[in-house]
Protein backbone atom coordinates (compact mmCIF):
# COMPACT_ATOMS: atom_id res chain seq x y z
CA UNK A 1 0.00 0.00 0.00
CA UNK A 2 0.67 3.70 0.12
CA UNK A 3 -0.40 7.10 2.35
CA UNK A 4 -0.14 10.30 0.52
CA UNK A 5 -1.68 13.70 2.02
CA UNK A 6 -2.35 16.82 1.06
CA UNK A 7 -3.30 19.71 2.84
CA UNK A 8 -4.36 23.16 1.64
CA UNK A 9 -3.78 26.13 3.76
CA UNK A 10 -3.76 29.93 3.64
CA UNK A 11 -0.40 30.16 3.22
CA UNK A 12 -0.16 27.29 0.87
CA UNK A 13 0.34 23.59 0.55
CA UNK A 14 2.13 20.71 2.26
CA UNK A 15 2.45 17.57 0.64
CA UNK A 16 3.83 14.01 1.93
CA UNK A 17 4.10 10.76 0.48
CA UNK A 18 5.82 7.14 1.75
CA UNK A 19 7.91 5.47 -0.72
CA UNK A 20 7.00 1.81 0.14
CA UNK A 21 5.62 -0.46 -2.37
CA UNK A 22 4.47 -4.17 -2.22
CA UNK A 23 3.49 -7.08 -4.20
CA UNK A 24 2.99 -9.48 -0.92
CA UNK A 25 4.67 -8.82 2.56
CA UNK A 26 7.95 -10.87 0.80
CA UNK A 27 8.07 -8.43 -2.22
CA UNK A 28 8.45 -5.01 -1.02
CA UNK A 29 10.45 -2.33 -2.53
CA UNK A 30 11.52 1.72 -2.40
CA UNK A 31 9.86 3.87 -5.04
CA UNK A 32 9.20 7.65 -5.09
CA UNK A 33 5.19 8.44 -5.25
CA UNK A 34 5.88 12.60 -5.44
CA UNK A 35 6.14 13.52 -8.90
CA UNK A 36 6.43 17.50 -9.73
CA UNK A 37 6.52 19.89 -12.84
CA UNK A 38 7.56 22.99 -12.38
CA UNK A 39 8.53 26.40 -13.74
CA UNK A 40 9.74 29.16 -11.56
CA UNK A 41 8.04 32.04 -11.21
CA UNK A 42 5.15 30.37 -13.78
CA UNK A 43 4.08 26.94 -11.97
CA UNK A 44 4.14 24.64 -9.48
CA UNK A 45 2.48 21.62 -9.72
CA UNK A 46 2.68 18.40 -7.29
CA UNK A 47 1.37 15.18 -8.12
CA UNK A 48 1.30 12.08 -5.41
CA UNK A 49 0.03 8.79 -6.34
CA UNK A 50 -1.33 5.66 -5.12
CA UNK A 51 -2.50 2.34 -6.04
CA UNK A 52 -1.08 -0.25 -8.50
CA UNK A 53 2.74 1.07 -9.37
CA UNK A 54 2.14 -0.16 -13.13
CA UNK A 55 -0.95 1.87 -13.75
CA UNK A 56 0.50 5.01 -11.22
CA UNK A 57 4.22 4.97 -13.30
CA UNK A 58 2.49 4.67 -16.65
CA UNK A 59 0.15 7.69 -16.09
CA UNK A 60 3.26 9.59 -14.75
CA UNK A 61 5.21 8.69 -17.80
CA UNK A 62 2.35 9.78 -20.83
CA UNK A 63 2.21 12.92 -17.81
CA UNK A 64 6.01 13.68 -18.57
CA UNK A 65 5.68 12.80 -22.61
CA UNK A 66 2.80 14.74 -23.18
CA UNK A 67 5.04 17.54 -21.28
CA UNK A 68 8.51 16.56 -23.91
CA UNK A 69 6.50 16.55 -27.25
CA UNK A 70 3.30 19.01 -26.37
CA UNK A 71 5.41 21.98 -24.96
CA UNK A 72 7.15 21.42 -29.04
CA UNK A 73 4.64 20.82 -30.79
CA UNK A 74 1.86 23.11 -28.55
CA UNK A 75 -0.10 20.34 -27.71
CA UNK A 76 -1.40 20.12 -24.20
CA UNK A 77 0.43 19.44 -21.05
CA UNK A 78 0.93 20.21 -17.73
CA UNK A 79 3.60 22.93 -18.26
CA UNK A 80 1.20 24.54 -20.36
CA UNK A 81 -2.18 23.80 -18.81
CA UNK A 82 -4.07 27.44 -18.44
CA UNK A 83 -5.27 26.58 -15.07
CA UNK A 84 -5.32 23.84 -12.06
CA UNK A 85 -8.80 22.44 -12.96
CA UNK A 86 -7.00 21.41 -16.91
CA UNK A 87 -4.60 20.07 -15.23
CA UNK A 88 -6.48 17.64 -13.03
CA UNK A 89 -8.26 16.53 -15.97
CA UNK A 90 -5.24 16.03 -18.18
CA UNK A 91 -3.94 13.52 -14.94
CA UNK A 92 -7.90 12.30 -15.47
CA UNK A 93 -7.32 11.60 -19.34
CA UNK A 94 -3.91 10.02 -19.13
CA UNK A 95 -5.57 7.63 -16.39
CA UNK A 96 -8.18 6.93 -18.27
CA UNK A 97 -5.94 5.81 -21.43
CA UNK A 98 -4.21 3.64 -19.30
CA UNK A 99 -6.64 1.97 -17.73
CA UNK A 100 -8.06 1.20 -21.85
CA UNK A 101 -4.85 -0.15 -22.72
CA UNK A 102 -4.66 -2.63 -18.97
CA UNK A 103 -7.75 -2.35 -17.57
CA UNK A 104 -8.98 -5.49 -19.56
CA UNK A 105 -5.97 -7.75 -18.64
CA UNK A 106 -6.15 -6.38 -14.83
CA UNK A 107 -9.84 -6.87 -14.66
CA UNK A 108 -9.55 -10.37 -16.48
CA UNK A 109 -7.22 -11.42 -13.32
CA UNK A 110 -9.28 -10.01 -11.05
CA UNK A 111 -6.96 -7.91 -10.33
CA UNK A 112 -8.61 -4.11 -9.10
CA UNK A 113 -7.70 -1.28 -11.29
CA UNK A 114 -6.57 0.64 -8.57
CA UNK A 115 -5.13 4.23 -8.63
CA UNK A 116 -5.66 7.57 -7.13
CA UNK A 117 -3.80 10.74 -7.18
CA UNK A 118 -3.37 13.83 -5.57
CA UNK A 119 -2.52 16.77 -7.69
CA UNK A 120 -1.92 20.45 -5.87
CA UNK A 121 -0.02 23.58 -6.78
CA UNK A 122 -0.57 26.96 -8.39
CA UNK A 123 -0.26 28.15 -11.79
CA UNK A 124 0.11 31.89 -12.01
CA UNK A 125 -3.19 34.42 -12.15
CA UNK A 126 -5.41 31.76 -9.90
CA UNK A 127 -5.04 30.60 -6.16
CA UNK A 128 -3.23 27.39 -5.11
CA UNK A 129 -5.87 24.47 -5.59
CA UNK A 130 -5.53 20.69 -4.52
CA UNK A 131 -7.09 17.97 -6.29
CA UNK A 132 -8.06 14.24 -5.25
CA UNK A 133 -8.43 12.38 -8.56
CA UNK A 134 -10.17 8.97 -8.63
CA UNK A 135 -9.42 5.47 -10.48
CA UNK A 136 -12.02 6.89 -13.05
CA UNK A 137 -10.40 9.53 -14.00
CA UNK A 138 -13.37 12.35 -11.99
CA UNK A 139 -12.07 14.53 -9.14
CA UNK A 140 -12.85 16.57 -6.19
CA UNK A 141 -11.15 19.96 -5.14
CA UNK A 142 -10.52 21.04 -1.40
CA UNK A 143 -12.25 23.37 -0.14
CA UNK A 144 -12.22 25.55 3.38
CA UNK A 145 -14.33 22.82 5.10
CA UNK A 146 -12.06 20.11 4.30
CA UNK A 147 -8.29 20.97 3.96
CA UNK A 148 -6.76 17.89 3.56
CA UNK A 149 -7.02 14.76 1.29
CA UNK A 150 -5.28 11.48 1.77
CA UNK A 151 -4.95 8.18 -0.33
CA UNK A 152 -3.63 4.72 0.02
CA UNK A 153 -3.45 3.78 3.88
CA UNK A 154 -5.48 6.73 5.25
CA UNK A 155 -7.34 5.48 7.93
CA UNK A 156 -4.34 5.46 10.65
CA UNK A 157 -3.00 9.04 9.98
CA UNK A 158 -6.58 10.67 9.74
CA UNK A 159 -7.78 11.49 14.29
CA UNK A 160 -4.71 13.67 14.26
CA UNK A 161 -5.80 15.08 11.02
CA UNK A 162 -9.23 15.87 11.88
CA UNK A 163 -8.26 17.10 15.34
CA UNK A 164 -5.64 19.27 14.36
CA UNK A 165 -5.73 20.61 10.28
CA UNK A 166 -6.85 24.17 10.20
CA UNK A 167 -6.66 26.00 7.26
CA UNK A 168 -5.12 28.87 9.33
CA UNK A 169 -1.92 26.98 10.07
CA UNK A 170 1.51 27.93 9.30
CA UNK A 171 3.70 25.87 6.67
CA UNK A 172 6.25 24.44 9.21
CA UNK A 173 2.92 23.35 11.47
CA UNK A 174 1.09 22.06 8.86
CA UNK A 175 4.51 19.70 7.86
CA UNK A 176 4.98 18.99 11.20
CA UNK A 177 1.25 17.63 11.66
CA UNK A 178 1.61 15.67 8.30
CA UNK A 179 4.79 14.03 9.54
CA UNK A 180 2.80 13.36 12.47
CA UNK A 181 -0.20 11.49 10.77
CA UNK A 182 2.63 9.71 8.97
CA UNK A 183 4.32 8.70 12.24
CA UNK A 184 0.74 7.06 13.61
CA UNK A 185 0.87 5.13 10.13
CA UNK A 186 4.37 3.85 9.95
CA UNK A 187 3.96 2.93 13.17
CA UNK A 188 0.99 0.44 12.69
CA UNK A 189 1.09 -0.52 9.32
CA UNK A 190 3.87 -2.20 7.54
CA UNK A 191 2.73 -1.64 4.04
CA UNK A 192 3.56 2.26 4.65
CA UNK A 193 7.15 2.55 4.99
CA UNK A 194 10.35 5.00 5.07
CA UNK A 195 11.62 7.23 3.56
CA UNK A 196 9.12 10.27 3.23
CA UNK A 197 8.88 12.56 0.57
CA UNK A 198 7.86 16.10 1.45
CA UNK A 199 7.16 19.01 -0.18
CA UNK A 200 6.07 22.62 1.13
CA UNK A 201 4.78 25.57 -1.51
CA UNK A 202 4.06 28.84 -0.07
CA UNK A 203 1.05 30.78 -2.25
CA UNK A 204 2.28 32.91 -4.97
CA UNK A 205 5.85 32.45 -4.11
CA UNK A 206 5.57 29.96 -7.73
CA UNK A 207 8.65 28.00 -6.15
CA UNK A 208 8.93 25.20 -4.02
CA UNK A 209 9.62 26.55 -0.89
CA UNK A 210 11.33 23.21 0.41
CA UNK A 211 11.35 19.47 -0.22
CA UNK A 212 12.87 16.89 1.54
CA UNK A 213 13.36 13.04 1.48
CA UNK A 214 13.02 12.10 5.16
CA UNK A 215 15.02 8.60 6.15
CA UNK A 216 14.98 6.62 9.15
CA UNK A 217 17.87 8.50 10.52
CA UNK A 218 16.41 12.15 9.87
CA UNK A 219 17.13 14.20 12.69
CA UNK A 220 13.69 16.35 12.59
CA UNK A 221 11.47 13.24 12.18
CA UNK A 222 13.32 11.26 15.01
CA UNK A 223 12.67 14.07 17.52
CA UNK A 224 9.31 14.57 16.44
CA UNK A 225 8.68 11.03 16.45
CA UNK A 226 10.24 10.26 20.11
CA UNK A 227 8.85 13.86 21.42
CA UNK A 228 4.92 12.70 20.23
CA UNK A 229 5.25 9.50 22.03
CA UNK A 230 6.44 10.85 25.18
CA UNK A 231 4.37 13.76 24.63
CA UNK A 232 1.11 11.03 24.25
CA UNK A 233 1.99 8.95 27.29
CA UNK A 234 2.40 11.65 29.37
CA UNK A 235 -1.07 13.15 28.14
CA UNK A 236 -2.35 9.63 28.59
CA UNK A 237 -1.06 9.59 32.63
CA UNK A 238 -2.86 12.91 33.26
CA UNK A 239 -6.30 11.59 32.48
CA UNK A 240 -8.53 9.87 35.47
CA UNK A 241 -8.56 6.07 34.73
CA UNK A 242 -12.30 4.52 34.75
CA UNK A 243 -13.40 4.67 38.23
CA UNK A 244 -14.39 0.83 38.66
CA UNK A 245 -16.14 1.65 41.81
CA UNK A 246 -18.93 2.49 39.60
CA UNK A 247 -22.44 0.74 39.48
CA UNK A 248 -22.19 -2.86 37.94
CA UNK A 249 -25.64 -3.68 36.15
CA UNK A 250 -24.88 -7.10 36.73
CA UNK B 1 -19.50 -0.93 10.06
CA UNK B 2 -18.34 -1.44 13.51
CA UNK B 3 -15.97 -1.30 16.31
CA UNK B 4 -15.02 -3.53 19.01
CA UNK B 5 -11.48 -4.13 20.95
CA UNK B 6 -10.50 -5.92 23.96
CA UNK B 7 -7.13 -5.99 25.95
CA UNK B 8 -6.12 -8.57 27.93
CA UNK B 9 -3.88 -7.49 30.85
CA UNK B 10 -1.77 -8.86 33.64
CA UNK B 11 -5.27 -7.62 35.71
CA UNK B 12 -8.05 -8.83 33.14
CA UNK B 13 -9.73 -8.20 30.29
CA UNK B 14 -11.32 -4.78 29.28
CA UNK B 15 -14.18 -5.22 26.54
CA UNK B 16 -15.84 -2.16 24.19
CA UNK B 17 -18.01 -2.15 21.38
CA UNK B 18 -19.81 0.04 19.77
CA UNK B 19 -23.52 -0.26 18.59
CA UNK B 20 -24.09 1.62 15.62
CA UNK B 21 -25.17 -0.77 12.11
CA UNK B 22 -25.66 -0.06 8.91
CA UNK B 23 -27.20 -0.61 5.53
CA UNK B 24 -26.20 2.13 3.63
CA UNK B 25 -25.91 5.59 5.20
CA UNK B 26 -29.26 5.98 5.07
CA UNK B 27 -29.96 3.06 6.84
CA UNK B 28 -28.78 3.30 10.17
CA UNK B 29 -29.55 1.28 13.67
CA UNK B 30 -28.49 0.64 17.09
CA UNK B 31 -27.69 -2.79 18.15
CA UNK B 32 -25.93 -4.15 20.75
CA UNK B 33 -22.83 -5.98 19.71
CA UNK B 34 -21.62 -7.39 23.30
CA UNK B 35 -23.29 -10.45 25.07
CA UNK B 36 -22.12 -12.36 28.29
CA UNK B 37 -22.42 -15.64 29.19
CA UNK B 38 -21.85 -15.88 33.26
CA UNK B 39 -22.28 -17.98 36.35
CA UNK B 40 -20.94 -16.15 39.40
CA UNK B 41 -17.95 -17.75 40.36
CA UNK B 42 -17.35 -20.40 37.91
CA UNK B 43 -17.47 -18.47 34.71
CA UNK B 44 -17.54 -15.52 32.79
CA UNK B 45 -17.41 -15.56 29.03
CA UNK B 46 -17.78 -12.33 26.63
CA UNK B 47 -18.64 -12.16 23.19
CA UNK B 48 -18.58 -9.00 20.50
CA UNK B 49 -19.54 -9.36 17.55
CA UNK B 50 -18.47 -7.34 14.11
CA UNK B 51 -19.90 -8.05 10.86
CA UNK B 52 -23.00 -8.93 8.68
CA UNK B 53 -25.71 -8.31 11.92
CA UNK B 54 -28.29 -10.91 10.36
CA UNK B 55 -25.07 -13.13 10.91
CA UNK B 56 -23.67 -12.36 13.95
CA UNK B 57 -27.36 -12.09 15.46
CA UNK B 58 -28.15 -15.92 14.18
CA UNK B 59 -24.79 -17.21 15.73
CA UNK B 60 -25.60 -15.23 19.32
CA UNK B 61 -29.05 -17.05 19.41
CA UNK B 62 -27.86 -20.42 18.33
CA UNK B 63 -25.40 -19.96 21.02
CA UNK B 64 -28.39 -18.75 23.45
CA UNK B 65 -30.14 -21.54 22.10
CA UNK B 66 -27.59 -24.36 23.03
CA UNK B 67 -27.05 -22.92 26.44
CA UNK B 68 -30.75 -23.15 27.08
CA UNK B 69 -31.15 -26.90 25.91
CA UNK B 70 -27.95 -28.16 26.24
CA UNK B 71 -27.87 -27.59 30.12
CA UNK B 72 -31.39 -29.25 30.44
CA UNK B 73 -30.01 -31.82 27.98
CA UNK B 74 -26.58 -32.30 29.10
CA UNK B 75 -24.89 -31.43 25.31
CA UNK B 76 -22.50 -28.95 24.69
CA UNK B 77 -22.60 -25.15 25.47
CA UNK B 78 -21.39 -21.91 26.89
CA UNK B 79 -21.86 -22.49 30.30
CA UNK B 80 -20.54 -25.42 30.34
CA UNK B 81 -17.72 -25.66 28.01
CA UNK B 82 -14.74 -27.12 30.19
CA UNK B 83 -12.47 -24.14 28.97
CA UNK B 84 -12.38 -21.19 26.70
CA UNK B 85 -10.65 -23.07 23.72
CA UNK B 86 -13.82 -25.48 23.72
CA UNK B 87 -16.13 -22.17 23.90
CA UNK B 88 -13.82 -20.60 21.05
CA UNK B 89 -14.67 -24.24 19.26
CA UNK B 90 -18.27 -23.46 20.11
CA UNK B 91 -18.64 -20.00 18.78
CA UNK B 92 -16.50 -21.09 15.30
CA UNK B 93 -19.10 -23.71 14.93
CA UNK B 94 -23.02 -21.84 15.39
CA UNK B 95 -21.14 -19.46 12.51
CA UNK B 96 -20.09 -22.36 10.05
CA UNK B 97 -23.93 -23.78 10.88
CA UNK B 98 -25.13 -19.89 10.16
CA UNK B 99 -22.75 -20.10 7.26
CA UNK B 100 -24.04 -23.42 5.81
CA UNK B 101 -27.57 -22.41 6.03
CA UNK B 102 -27.24 -18.28 4.84
CA UNK B 103 -24.06 -18.54 3.13
CA UNK B 104 -25.23 -19.64 -0.34
CA UNK B 105 -27.34 -16.95 -0.62
CA UNK B 106 -25.15 -14.05 -0.08
CA UNK B 107 -22.63 -15.31 -2.65
CA UNK B 108 -25.21 -15.39 -5.08
CA UNK B 109 -25.80 -11.59 -3.89
CA UNK B 110 -22.08 -11.16 -4.42
CA UNK B 111 -22.49 -9.99 -0.30
CA UNK B 112 -19.74 -11.07 1.55
CA UNK B 113 -20.51 -13.59 4.48
CA UNK B 114 -18.80 -10.95 6.78
CA UNK B 115 -18.59 -11.88 10.75
CA UNK B 116 -16.13 -11.64 13.25
CA UNK B 117 -15.91 -12.16 17.12
CA UNK B 118 -14.08 -11.07 19.83
CA UNK B 119 -13.80 -14.15 22.85
CA UNK B 120 -12.84 -13.52 25.90
CA UNK B 121 -13.25 -14.32 29.67
CA UNK B 122 -12.67 -16.91 32.07
CA UNK B 123 -13.42 -20.55 33.36
CA UNK B 124 -12.68 -21.97 36.71
CA UNK B 125 -9.35 -24.04 36.48
CA UNK B 126 -7.40 -21.95 34.12
CA UNK B 127 -6.17 -18.24 33.31
CA UNK B 128 -8.20 -15.55 31.32
CA UNK B 129 -7.97 -16.25 27.77
CA UNK B 130 -8.74 -13.70 24.73
CA UNK B 131 -9.84 -15.08 20.49
CA UNK B 132 -10.38 -13.33 17.76
CA UNK B 133 -13.15 -16.21 15.79
CA UNK B 134 -12.65 -15.32 12.12
CA UNK B 135 -15.52 -15.51 9.46
CA UNK B 136 -14.11 -19.29 8.53
CA UNK B 137 -15.04 -20.44 12.37
CA UNK B 138 -11.22 -20.32 13.00
CA UNK B 139 -9.19 -18.70 15.58
CA UNK B 140 -5.95 -17.34 17.33
CA UNK B 141 -5.52 -16.44 20.75
CA UNK B 142 -4.11 -12.91 22.41
CA UNK B 143 -0.69 -13.74 24.30
CA UNK B 144 1.70 -11.26 26.40
CA UNK B 145 3.16 -10.09 22.75
CA UNK B 146 -0.09 -8.65 21.54
CA UNK B 147 -2.15 -7.84 24.27
CA UNK B 148 -4.99 -6.82 22.01
CA UNK B 149 -7.38 -7.63 19.55
CA UNK B 150 -9.92 -5.15 17.18
CA UNK B 151 -12.10 -5.85 14.82
CA UNK B 152 -14.60 -3.74 12.41
CA UNK B 153 -13.18 -0.31 11.86
CA UNK B 154 -9.88 -1.08 13.18
CA UNK B 155 -7.80 1.22 12.03
CA UNK B 156 -8.24 4.76 13.40
CA UNK B 157 -8.28 3.48 16.79
CA UNK B 158 -5.01 1.08 16.44
CA UNK B 159 -2.16 4.32 16.26
CA UNK B 160 -3.23 4.80 20.39
CA UNK B 161 -3.01 1.20 21.22
CA UNK B 162 0.23 0.67 19.49
CA UNK B 163 1.82 3.00 21.37
CA UNK B 164 0.56 2.56 24.92
CA UNK B 165 -1.41 -1.06 25.53
CA UNK B 166 1.09 -2.78 27.84
CA UNK B 167 -0.41 -6.44 29.66
CA UNK B 168 1.30 -4.51 32.98
CA UNK B 169 -1.91 -1.79 32.62
CA UNK B 170 -4.08 -1.67 35.20
CA UNK B 171 -7.39 -2.10 34.52
CA UNK B 172 -8.79 1.56 34.53
CA UNK B 173 -6.39 2.55 32.59
CA UNK B 174 -7.08 0.12 30.12
CA UNK B 175 -10.61 1.18 29.96
CA UNK B 176 -8.85 4.48 29.77
CA UNK B 177 -6.83 3.38 26.73
CA UNK B 178 -9.78 1.53 25.23
CA UNK B 179 -12.22 4.62 25.46
CA UNK B 180 -10.35 6.99 23.80
CA UNK B 181 -9.30 4.62 21.15
CA UNK B 182 -12.90 4.85 20.92
CA UNK B 183 -13.12 8.12 20.29
CA UNK B 184 -10.49 8.21 17.93
CA UNK B 185 -12.55 5.86 15.89
CA UNK B 186 -16.14 8.12 16.33
CA UNK B 187 -14.33 11.09 15.63
CA UNK B 188 -13.40 9.60 11.89
CA UNK B 189 -16.15 7.49 11.12
CA UNK B 190 -19.33 7.80 11.00
CA UNK B 191 -20.25 4.32 10.68
CA UNK B 192 -19.40 3.72 14.25
CA UNK B 193 -21.46 5.32 16.75
CA UNK B 194 -22.37 6.16 20.53
CA UNK B 195 -23.54 4.43 23.07
CA UNK B 196 -20.62 1.91 23.99
CA UNK B 197 -20.53 -0.90 25.90
CA UNK B 198 -17.93 -1.44 28.13
CA UNK B 199 -17.07 -4.37 29.88
CA UNK B 200 -14.10 -4.84 32.76
CA UNK B 201 -13.42 -8.44 33.93
CA UNK B 202 -10.72 -8.59 37.14
CA UNK B 203 -8.52 -11.61 37.22
CA UNK B 204 -9.92 -14.72 39.19
CA UNK B 205 -12.76 -12.57 40.17
CA UNK B 206 -15.59 -15.05 38.30
CA UNK B 207 -17.82 -11.77 38.01
CA UNK B 208 -18.06 -8.91 35.98
CA UNK B 209 -16.22 -5.89 37.82
CA UNK B 210 -18.17 -2.84 35.70
CA UNK B 211 -20.28 -2.67 32.80
CA UNK B 212 -21.52 0.54 31.42
CA UNK B 213 -22.93 1.89 28.33
CA UNK B 214 -21.32 4.79 27.89
CA UNK B 215 -23.90 7.63 25.95
CA UNK B 216 -23.37 10.95 24.49
CA UNK B 217 -23.65 12.59 27.99
CA UNK B 218 -21.62 10.07 29.88
CA UNK B 219 -19.87 12.79 32.40
CA UNK B 220 -16.58 10.99 31.84
CA UNK B 221 -16.49 10.14 28.24
CA UNK B 222 -17.03 14.36 27.85
CA UNK B 223 -14.17 14.62 30.08
CA UNK B 224 -11.98 12.32 28.85
CA UNK B 225 -12.37 12.97 25.24
CA UNK B 226 -12.24 17.05 26.10
CA UNK B 227 -9.10 16.47 27.80
CA UNK B 228 -7.75 14.35 25.37
CA UNK B 229 -8.23 16.86 22.97
CA UNK B 230 -7.08 19.55 24.29
CA UNK B 231 -3.68 17.49 25.57
CA UNK B 232 -3.27 16.55 22.16
CA UNK B 233 -3.30 20.14 20.78
CA UNK B 234 -1.01 21.60 23.46
CA UNK B 235 1.31 18.22 22.54
CA UNK B 236 1.12 19.93 19.29
CA UNK B 237 2.18 23.09 19.66
CA UNK B 238 5.36 22.23 22.04
CA UNK B 239 6.73 20.37 18.96
CA UNK B 240 8.99 22.37 16.50
CA UNK B 241 7.83 22.83 13.21
CA UNK B 242 9.96 21.82 10.25
CA UNK B 243 12.34 24.67 9.76
CA UNK B 244 11.52 26.17 6.26
CA UNK B 245 14.81 27.33 6.43
CA UNK B 246 16.53 24.01 5.34
CA UNK B 247 18.08 23.42 1.77
CA UNK B 248 15.77 22.72 -1.09
CA UNK B 249 16.83 20.33 -3.35
CA UNK B 250 15.24 22.34 -6.51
Amino acid sequence: MTYCAALKLDDGIVFGADTRTNAGVDNVACFRKLHRWIEPGERVIVLLTAGNLSVTQSVVTLLEEQVSSGRREGRDNLLDAPNMFHAARLVGSALRSVRDVDGPSLEASHAPFAASFLLGGQIRGEPPRLFNVYAEGNFIEAGPDTPFFQIGEHKYGKPILDRVARPSMSLPDAAKLLLLSFDSTLRSNLSVGMPLDILLYRTDSLRVSLERRIDRDDAYFQELSRSWSASLREAFARIAGLDPGDPVSV
